[in-house]
Formats: C-alpha cells, structure tokens, sequence
C-alpha cells in the first residue's frame, strides 16, 4: 500500500461507518453490530482483506435479497454434545453469537462438543471464532468451504473453496494461540487486493484459466488457485468439504458455487466448529503450565514467530495509532 | 526398489514372521500379535517404511528394556465423551485395540467423543486406527508426536516431530477415505528408506547440519526435516504437538528426546483420537449420498487421486501377488 493511498481510522470510526451501512441496506441492529464488529476486528488486527474491503459485498447480497439481513439464528439441541444452530439465511456473525454459549457449556461439562451452523452465508475469517473459544479457555477448531475457486492436487480446474482451518489454544497469560489459515496457497482475499493494487503473486499460489502457473493476480482470478504444500494441503482442503459440507448437510464448494447467484457476496453454506476444554483432558492442574514450556522452547528458536502474534501486535498498534485503511477501499464503502 | 533386491512373501507369512520375532524377544502373544499385524497391514498397503522395516526398532526397544513387551492397557472414562487409555509403557497397537470399544460406543451414543492414549510408543502409521473407525461408520481424526527432527517455519533446528494427522471418513459402498499424512515435507520412514537405497531427496524435504537446503538424505537425517507447505504446515505441526501432548499431558516431541534412550525404537508419548458420528450431525439420511455425490464429482477431474485409494489397490494386489520386501531389510529381521 502506497503511503500516499491511505487514510487513517480509529476503532469506532470502523465500527460505526460498517455498522451505518449495513443497517441502511438492510440489516436490523444485531445483525448490523455483529458484522461490523467482525469487519472492525479484522482492520484492528491488519487484516484488510476481510475488513471494510468486504462491506460493498455484505451490501450486494442485502440488495439482490440472497441474505436475510433480519435473520433470526435458532439453536437445536441434536445430540448431546451437538448443537445445530439455523442461521435464517443469514450472515455467519449473528449466528456465530448464538452458538458460542449453547456450545461453551455443553464442551466445558463434556469435555468435547460441535457446533453444526448451517444456512448461513459467512464473509469473514474464521480466527473470530476460535479466538473467543480460547479466550473462555478451550480449544476451538473451524472449518468452512466457499465457491469453488482452487483446484484439487493434479487438477487444473476449480473444485475446492478456498476452505480455511483456524484453531486455537488457551492461555491463562497473554493471547491466545491462533492460527487461521486457507488450504489454498493464498487467500482469495489477498489475491484480489494484490490485482486492485497491480502487484505480483509469489511463484506456486495458482494457475491461468489455461492450466498455466502465473504470477499475475488478475489470471489467477480468472483462472484457478492452487493448494498450500501440494497433495497434502489438498488433503486438507477435501477434508475441510466433508466436515463443513457432508457432515453436516450444507452445501459443498462447487453446490455453492452452482446455487449462487454472483451478486459479489458470500455464498450460502455452512461451517463446523469444534471445542474442546483441556481440563478434561487428563493433565487438568498442568497443561497450562506445559504448553507455556513449549512455547517458551519454540520461541527461542532463531527465525520463530507464533501464530497469530502478527495479528495481536497489530491490533495493539491499531489501538494507539488507527488502522490505515487504502483511500480507494475507504471512497467504495462511503458510497454505498 | 530394484527388481532383484526383492522376495516375494505372503500375508501370512509377514504376520508369522513379526509375530515369532515380538514373541521371542519379549512381547506377551497379545502385544505381539496386534503389532505384527500393524506390521503386515503397512506391508500389504505398500508402505514398506512402517512395515518390516521397523520390527529391529521394536525389538531394539524389547531388548533395552525401554518399552514393556507385556504391556496391560487399562481405560478410564475422565469425562462424558473423553476416555484415557493408559498404555502401561507398551507398543501403540495394543492400547489403540483397547481403545476402540469405549470410544466407538461414546461417538455413536454422543455424537462426538475422544481418546487419550498415554504412556504408550507409536511406531506405526496412524491410518489403521482412522480407518478402523471410518469401517464402524464413524469420522476419524489420530494425532500424534515423535523425536524431534522437524524445523518450525523460519528455523533452522529440530524441534516438531515429523507429527503425522490422519483422517477418515467413512463410505456405505467402498472404502473409506483415508489419508495419514505427516506435516513433515516427508515421513522420515521414507528418507530412511531412500538412505538405504542411495537415491536423492526432492527440493525442500530437508536441510544439512549447517541449516542449507540438501537433497542427500543422510544429510538430512543428520541435519534436520522441513514441514510441507512453509509455515502453514509448520502451524499444522505446532497443533499436533499441543493437542498430543499439551492437551493429554504427555510428552511434547523436544521431551520425547530428551527423554529417550536412543535404542533405535519409538519413544515414549501419547496419541490424541477424535471420532465423529456423522449420523447425529443433523443429516443423517443424506450425508453418505452426499458426499458420494462429492466424490462423484472430484474423480471426475482430470489428474484426481482419493487419498487412500493407492493403499487399497496395493492391499488388494498384495492379498493376490504378495508383497516384494526389500532382501536386505528380510534378512535383517532374519537375524533378529
């Protein structure tokens, strides 16, 4: 980002310019405050992929009617440590919101619990999630897929989403531990802001419609993403499809991708989302204590950075310094 | 693997082969017989680095008196939908056989349930115990950790094991999905297996002692292993540690080295076990259709392998054709 391209705002500027928006567009005030919070953190944690950058999307599928920006997320209880949560078609925030108490209770008395969210339409990161799992002191895992824009190891054409895992891990000093990472070798995101801002892609991260590797951000949109770690992260992202979509009874990458109807927002989908609470886990008077030795040990390796210390450093900056937000990004969303 | 380098043996005759080894050299018949047909079963897939190729190492363990031939596995239920399996110092296989009642009967009954596998040593692949819930209809997730001989993302020591994760997923008509994969770039069984055979590694599997890229493998085996996919297989590595170690209160892969008394044998430590009924995860009558449909529709790709698929055609052509065992790995376990 040039130095020149940006502007600089502060937490409640973010909160309340997505939060007008999207209540002017159409959502009703929980689900308008709970997707500006999520945009918000985001831009906080120097993310701007999924920050203000995704408002004009949330604000497309409220004009073509695709989400129901008054849903109404119900929970149903549907095994004992299952609960499914309907989102009424709505964004994934305000579901997000009903499901972690229902599912906090039942993993902490349980020691292990799933939430099944379906009918949502989720446009943010997933590290939300598990980040507030850690931070009530269990273990969250999150699995979602999305359109069908990365190709299968060996293939040349679209068939997986993008399909992120984020996890997470307590700690009783300092933040959590939180890794939120697409199976694809770059996130979708990123890639659209590289070719709004004409700069190029790392070797490996996709291919042009023709089945050719290329750097060139604007090809790879039109043509095909590639897998992180080849077979392996391909792995990872089939296994991602069966757990958001065959698990559950949502729609895979390319069900999402037939069914939707391309206003430039969030398909219809779902996601999984696991937690654990390592109190019940058999090591309940140690395992804070152990796990701060690993990564005490981890972090005097030379070259070391822990998973979602990037994102916490830069939400601290924000809060004393502002976020830069592109000024491009920022004239988008103001006319909206 | 030259063509003259080889003998041709049976099923049956791996399996008697282990079995009468284990026995003479310390193990009870119930260990025994559990860890030859790990053996055989590695065999028979065409996985020969998990296969025959490890009994020196179990034996090696016998004989040092590390690991407790006679091992009795006893489990605890230490929460609703959590048993710990107390591995009394023995092989793997035995618990993981131990295992597999309670927690089938917790995931069917409850929909999600784990085990805790402590005070055990692995040494085997982690997809006999996925598979063998995915054949009981359920979702499938091992964990486990190892001596460490993997660089974190950014460093240029060991300090991950090669920390495999495996996965299953279960299918009315065929096999199950399965894939076992380790977040090392490769399983260090094959490196191994390369060093004896003299050939060269691919780019990125490993480093030399002095931290520069090698394709030697015996460099690499006196240096150190690299993760796949950079830093996103080296967060998938830093969860297995925690959820394998940190959440069950054994041994992170830096204390497994520390601990061991190099004897050539697995180390002391634990496996984490997830399964998943997908029956209670609110799709019960579509969710196998489903995700044939997915399947359907993946194969169809131009290039597209199933993960696991390549091991059921290997056991079905070893159950017709036998297995070729590399001669010098037959003879070695002849002289044992």
């Amino acid at each position: 980002m040039k130095k020149e391209n940006f502007i600089v705002l502060k937490e409640e500027n973010i909160l309340s310019i997505a939060n007008e928006k999207l209540l002017k567009h159409g959502c009703d005030f929980r689900n308008a405050f709970e997707i500006a919070k999520t945009i918000t953190a985001a831009e906080m944690d120097g993310c701007p992929a999924h920050g203000l950058f995704r408002l004009p999307g949330f604000i497309s599928s409220l004009k073509s009617g695709k989400v129901n920006g008054e849903s109404n997320p119900k929970v149903v209880q549907i095994a004992p440590v299952v609960n499914r949560i309907e989102g009424d078609r709505g964004f994934a925030p305000l579901a997000l919101n009903v499901s972690y108490k229902p599912l906090i209770e039942c993993a902490k008395k349980n020691g292990l619990a799933a939430a099944v969210i379906v009918d949502i339409h989720h446009f943010s990161a997933l590290w939300h999630e598990v980040e507030y799992l850690a931070l009530k002191g269990l273990v969250g895992f999150a699995f979602t897929v999305a359109k069908p824009v990365v190709a299968p190891s060996g293939a040349k054409e679209p068939f997986f989403g993008t399909n992120p895992m984020a996890f997470s891990w307590p700690r009783i000093k300092g933040n959590p531990v939180v890794f939120d990472q697409a199976s694809a070798a770059m996130a979708r995101g990123e890639i659209m802001i590289a070719a709004q801002e004409g700069s190029n892609l790392p070797q490996g991260v996709g291919i042009d419609k023709n089945g050719n590797p290329s750097k060139d951000p604007k090809k790879v949109l039109d043509g095909c993403q590639l897998t992180f770690g080849g077979y392996k992260g391909s792995s990872i992202a089939m296994m991602i499809e069966l757990l958001s979509a065959g698990l559950i009874g949502e729609s895979f990458s390319f069900e999402r991708g037939e069914k939707d109807n391309n206003d430039g927002g969030p398909t219809r989908g779902g996601e999984l989302i696991i937690a654990i609470n390592p109190n019940l886990f058999g090591d309940e008077n140690n395992w804070h204590e152990h796990s701060e030795l690993f990564f005490t040990k981890l972090m005097k390796l030379e070259g070391i950075r822990i998973p979602g210390d990037r994102r916490i450093k830069n939400r601290e900056n924000s809060k004393i310094n502002g976020v830069k937000v592109s000024h491009s990004i920022f004239e988008k969303v103001n006319q909206l």
